[in-house]
């Protein structure tokens, strides 16, 4: 869609490559050449044939435009796909061992979990700069005082540090479960039709398992067409990782408040201004972090509401969820790469952090903040 | 996005211009004209001014990817582009008389109303071919009878034109909302920085009458800048429309079952095949349509959680909007022209439904079926 | 479920009346009631024998926890209240009459409507009162400076009346629409069990009007057993009041904070207060609006979900929209009616106002704020 | 609210209780007594005087309705709770030890984790059962062939234990992630009214670790007032549990289309009948969990749009929590309950299965269906 619209949200070169046609594309063809090699190895194809249809899958000139087309009108990318490169074969007995065995949902489920691997490998490196920025600037901070605020009301002294080991718990925690939920739902897609993994003379475990790892996937026991946990889990976790950067960069926008005028993001020359007014210092990377954040929870309730898909692979659930899913990978990648330099570049003023506090009246006993601070970092290390 | 993935979400050419970013930069410089204009009219700028404004808007030359690169950096499309607009100008004095009054989210809200202008009459010709084919197959069919199924048990007879006619009333009751949300939310925003109307002399509401009129939009009294209930009535509408198509959908998808089979989508040669299966006749079309109902309800919750945005112009709430209204421009005029073939050529078994209904056993009467079709009829021509 | 948890929600007892278990079983009876005096009406039944269903309906003795489970088991509360009134009927002749021409849905359809129906009085009514005290403080406060805040930093100046009367719009518009769409939701729900109106003699739409005008609600012209349009409508536009609402308590919250000051819920002893801190002032009532607008989104979002329904009638959709619903007026008026006396006792500092807004630096012109407020409020009345 | 409508929702008169006010207040009162035990052992209180806390705490007679008005009110339980208590003290120096170090949130979100827990045995268990169940069908049924359906069209032939045991894996998976969110989520809170775990004379780890021993929660390093991500992720594990079971009850209310007819839910006397058809056998059970699971997917939503909480603690986001949290437990436990007996009791037709398959004419070659059936049995043994 529209690049200003996305790139106004945040979304990343990078991440609009992981998803977008070509590479949606080179993913389908590599499962096809990779069931192709792996059937050779179990001998329902021979070398000779395999190596064929591997060069076709490299060598497909595909025009994007047409195929998006003849997918839309097909129903699926596969049709249209699986008939190119049988043309291209130019051998009907070869083209009929093409596809061998596979279902147009095993060709868009695998390319998806590629795509989503590409996608959380970006997301994985962002969310460790943005860590190590806040385990930093937790250090830094350990002892500054300022005004905790509850219910946005001052309330008792905090040190500054507690509340960024604080925004870093969120995002450790995040980060651990999107770690999880990617090992987990990053699978191969193989199964058939009907999942029973027919026509393949009882070797299609065995198929499966090549494929996986000459894809780096992992290898589930079962196809999982019609049972989807294990995206919509992942979906969750995207959706909280999203969550968790948000609550950081709400509290920044508080503080940034022209009254309050703790901390500001970095000054980027160009960035943050306003189109009438020379004095604005917005807060540009809030804007996108929580921009993304309105967006993910709705994104990631409609990966829950397809759940319940009907029988062996459903009508209109499994085909709403792909570019959900990229949604939530460009939005909370979009996220973390806005968050990440304003935690780097932070601008901190302790002198007004202390003025604020001292006009609150309420003493300055940070309690055991710098303890929390200390013993969580240590605990992360 | 990915063309594939959104061909095959049933993304209309139409629609997908009507939101890229051609025409948001074309709305966007359609504002910044018709303000001059407008100004002009109230000497604010001289007839001269104005019209110099007019031409540079007309023909500043663009690289939609750089713009994107820009505004992405600015925060907002206004900054970059009123930077060209004044360069493009050349005359220092001038150019400070350009936006004048305006602020970055005017413009923003504007074009995206323009936008949906666009979207909007889509959506209405759509509408209008779909509500028209169900009256006509509502007729045709006012006395057939099949089995009436309730909880997915088959229960009495009805008739199936009742169904049909229970399909328009739903499609007619969301079409007329959606028209009325319409002429509701779209308006003209203007009231630059703080919506205040500041910096012309009085004369903003004025300012504001004429630009309506000249982009033909509602001139709303008050700019909407933070309350933006308009536009979430009108995602709800949208949200709705498509729920509405849906259920017709999912109606067919039953029906269409190979052990019911008393109605098909029509047969379209290379639509609805199976990568792996010859006989598979899939209902393609139902599937776009259920694919982006799955979709709608949590764009149109995230259009509702935005809207407690702050102060004068919020922070991440309305930014996150304008993809997501897009999405369900999308998104809904995507169901419709699925859905409105499949009406027009519907394949209706009656002998089957006559068999399905005697098998069930529970008598032909189907009450006062006809006569509702035909009052329902009558009462909406 | 648990009062704690209800009324810190904001829960009014007003509205959990409108929807508890003898609310419903009132509506149901008056159902049944209402069904036999219109069938005695048409010649179906005579009027005595109406006349003794009615008493039946007025007198039945029924344990609500008794009835709950035994409509749990059975899947519907119609099945075991209809059991309860044909024992207490005493006749057998007569009690195969009752209820006639009707199914489940058409008794759950209907209560739910009466329910609503309730439940529309009482948040008009705190609509009317919100609105009132928005005006009165629009007026009072409409030509008084404050620094205007965009993206959460300062901006301009603008009137604080010219805020209010911003908020005023939002909730007038989103007031509008409810009425609206009570207007056309609130309606009689009688089709029998596939929505032919059968087994009436042809008589179904007479005893349809009949039935509406004693319950004093809509007659549409055809049951609404599958096309849900109308209660999505209907949970939209509360949604969309909530929201109008938090934008409001947003603000305020916003302005509360001790680094601005500028306005305060009125102090009522014993409220806002903290369980460690005596000098808190928290903006408790804000928090149950923010609170309920954070989730109506969600609820809203399952209202539309829930639009495709199968056939005639459907399998868990319908039967997961009464709580829902509920749920949305519960919130919905709990929203209002915390907010309403903040409105109308709020503490506004001006002096303040002031102060915040010469240390901003941003001169005094509030432009043409108080024209906006005066035409805002004169259009209105 | 309406026990009529939460009972048909299928909420289980334990899960309720497991979140009632005598529950909440049961809870909350156990927190303040383990605080002062906790505090007695690091020496800040006397052993005697944490002793006639605790028997207040045992003692306390409260009148839950007035409690209900007291904390809404006030805004927060804790409020109104320890002034009862410190009243039943009679002593007001003890008085002033009660409650020493903890803010109202300590004490609402420890109690809300203590009803999650005993939520989550619940959960546990009926998974257990669902589980058990469905790996005796799938045993049962691991190479009885059927038609497999997809894109709700006729396939070609699978074992029917190989939809069972994908159905299982759906479970197995959603279960693992349940556990696991569990054992990462249900955990203490304890950090006082900001965080700093202050006033407690440097004791406020040491403090916390005793609570959480004595009340079995887990220990967290930090307070997480204001970062949610660890009940974000129990709500999404829920909604998926939950979808994983609707995916189950969606495959078998569609084999119970009379055209169908391949499976039954077991005959209960008086469920799944209708208010005016004999001859109905509605798939009550799986109404109930396709009802439950139309409704987690907007709680879950919400649970992520409240992750951005302000500051050390927000307003109105962590307040929203709670009923959202409650609901999703009764509606997952609901549908469980739901669901097991109708696995239980499955009537099975392998007869009409085979009749069907034939019917399709795809042969009747279930490929590797048996053995993918054992293997997965086997993994999970």
């Amino acid at each position: 869609m529209s690049r200003l619209i996305r790139d106004l949200a945040g979304g990343s070169a990078e991440m609009l490559d992981a998803f977008d046609d070509a590479s949606l594309v080179k993913h389908a063809l590599a499962f096809e050449a990779a069931l192709a090699e792996a059937e050779a190895v179990e001998g329902l194809l021979s070398p000779d044939e395999a190596a064929r249809i591997a060069i076709a899958c490299a060598q497909l000139p595909l025009d994007t435009e047409t195929l998006a087309v003849e997918a839309a009108h097909a129903g699926t990318l596969a049709i249209p796909l699986v008939r190119h490169l049988r043309r291209a074969l130019g051998d009907e007995d070869l083209a009929k061992k093409l596809h061998m065995g596979a279902t147009s949902q095993d060709v868009a489920d695998t390319a998806l979990m590629l795509q989503a691997k590409s996608g959380s490998v970006l997301i994985t490196r962002e969310l460790y700069r943005l860590q190590t920025a806040l385990a930093t600037l937790a250090e830094r901070m350990a002892g500054t005082p300022m005004l905790g605020r509850t219910l946005l009301q001052g309330a008792l002294p905090i040190a500054f540090g507690l509340k960024v080991v604080n925004w870093l718990a969120g995002i450790d925690d995040a980060g651990v479960r999107f770690t999880h939920e990617c090992e987990h739902a990053l699978r191969l897609q193989f199964g058939g039709v009907v999942g029973t993994r027919g026509g393949l003379n009882g070797k299609g475990a065995a198929v499966a398992a090549h494929m996986a790892e000459k894809l780096d996937l992992a290898s589930p026991l079962l196809p999982w067409h019609a049972w989807r946990t294990g995206i919509a889990g992942l979906a969750a976790a995207l959706g909280i990782v999203t969550g968790a950067a948000a609550k950081i960069a709400r509290d920044i926008a508080l503080l940034s408040q022209n009254e309050i005028a703790e901390v500001f993001e970095p000054h980027q020359k160009g960035r943050g201004g306003s189109s009438a007014l020379a004095h604005k210092h917005n807060p540009t990377g809030c804007q996108i972090v929580l921009s993304a954040a309105a967006r993910t929870p709705g994104l990631v309730s409609t990966m829950l509401s397809t759940l319940p898909q009907e029988q062996e692979r459903g009508l209109g659930g499994w085909q709403a969820e792909a570019p959900v899913l990229a949604d939530l990978f460009i939005l909370t990648h979009g996220a973390l790469l806005a968050l990440a330099p304003v935690i780097e570049g932070l601008e901190v003023d302790t002198g007004r952090m202390a003025r604020n506090l001292a006009a609150a009246n309420v003493g300055a006993d940070i309690g055991e903040s710098e303890m929390l601070v200390w013993s969580a970092l240590k605990a992360r290390s």
